[in-house]
């Protein structure tokens, strides 16, 4: 029975954006045997804020938790363009998450926690990945965070 | 026959740590097919050093190789908890090594390597893996370095 | 029919260097199933320039994308080494791009499009790969892109 997950997504009152193409000469998604990857994810949505800045400095926990929980609507965004259903997802294997952080920042996973509570509350189970949770001195565009993701799929 | 890989961690005097449970909403490993997926270990072992601080500043390379050695350590533990028997293990394939360095910090390789080294000697063969070293501008609870893992399991 | 990725690098009048070999003690591949896994390349090459430096300080944005180029070109080299033929190669997966840049840096697209766009242009369609592109505090020897990769084989 397919729709489950987007039933889902329609009781917690989130609309997924369209996919974003990827802004230079690579993929958004690939699938390989019954592994889905997919290209980091910055946190832009169309109409929504740009979550610009560094964590630590110009960027608050809070704000960046939303900025890793866009990332990780960006993330089921492609893997509903990648899939059709997104109940071919068995599981969320692994989210990268990339903090752009000041050099003294220290609570990295409850900024990535915006991403994998996103994930659990959408996907149940099938949300909870392993994962790690860095600092970087710099992101694309100078988003806060960004996320990779690799899905385990039918 | 099980349990060589034990015996060989016993030879060496190490005894595996309790595996950590994760900080927050995600899972510590997953198995998918032949892979074992391994979270992002940080070199906290409990009665042990903490090993928070940035190299090349107030953390020196050799400090740095007992934390990815720590690092590596909180691996095998999660391993151990995901496989019930550490010779299920077939090849450990990567490592991801996250080093907190100073921008002009440059002897990432040789930090990795006390995480390289330990596998190797605990694993042997199984132990060689393909990785990559580089330094990272900050890390969850301000340590030295963090490591996470994929593994071939039979 | 064999040679025909190598065809191709010849007409692009590139010769893949001899495979390095890994500074410290893990390997450069790994072939685990239907997947091979290339540990992160640095941009040296025997005669070439050492591409060392911070990308937004002292390394412009087209010299970078040299040095993502010269990344891709060791992973190629390789994945020939781990392969024997790169016409086993079905799909670049995955690439991990690293560069060393200075904190308000925001171009890392553009950077590792150096080495996506030479994926694509020997690889063709087998080139197109997910990725991220993140920007890291510090890189091994200095140097100013370190990139890492995954392939589907056959």
């Amino acid at each position: 029975m397919s729709g489950t997950i987007e039933n889902r997504l329609k009781e917690l009152g989130i609309e997924l954006p369209s996919a974003a193409a990827p802004a230079a000469n690579y993929v958004p998604f690939h699938i390989s045997g019954q592994q889905l990857f997919i290209s980091g994810q910055i946190p832009m949505i169309a109409g929504g804020p740009d979550f610009k800045g560094k964590v630590g400095a110009n960027v608050d926990v809070e704000t960046a938790q939303q900025a890793a929980q866009a990332c990780a609507i960006n993330i089921l965004a492609q893997a509903k363009s990648a899939l059709g259903d997104l109940d071919r997802i068995v599981q969320c294997l692994r989210l990268g998450g990339f903090v752009n952080a000041t050099p003294d920042f220290t609570d990295h996973p409850e900024v990535i926690n915006g991403a994998s509570n996103f994930m659990v509350e959408v996907l149940g189970d099938k949300g909870r990945h392993t994962r790690f949770a860095i600092g970087v001195g710099s992101l694309p565009r100078g988003v806060a965070v960004e996320i990779d993701a690799l899905f385990a799929i039918e």
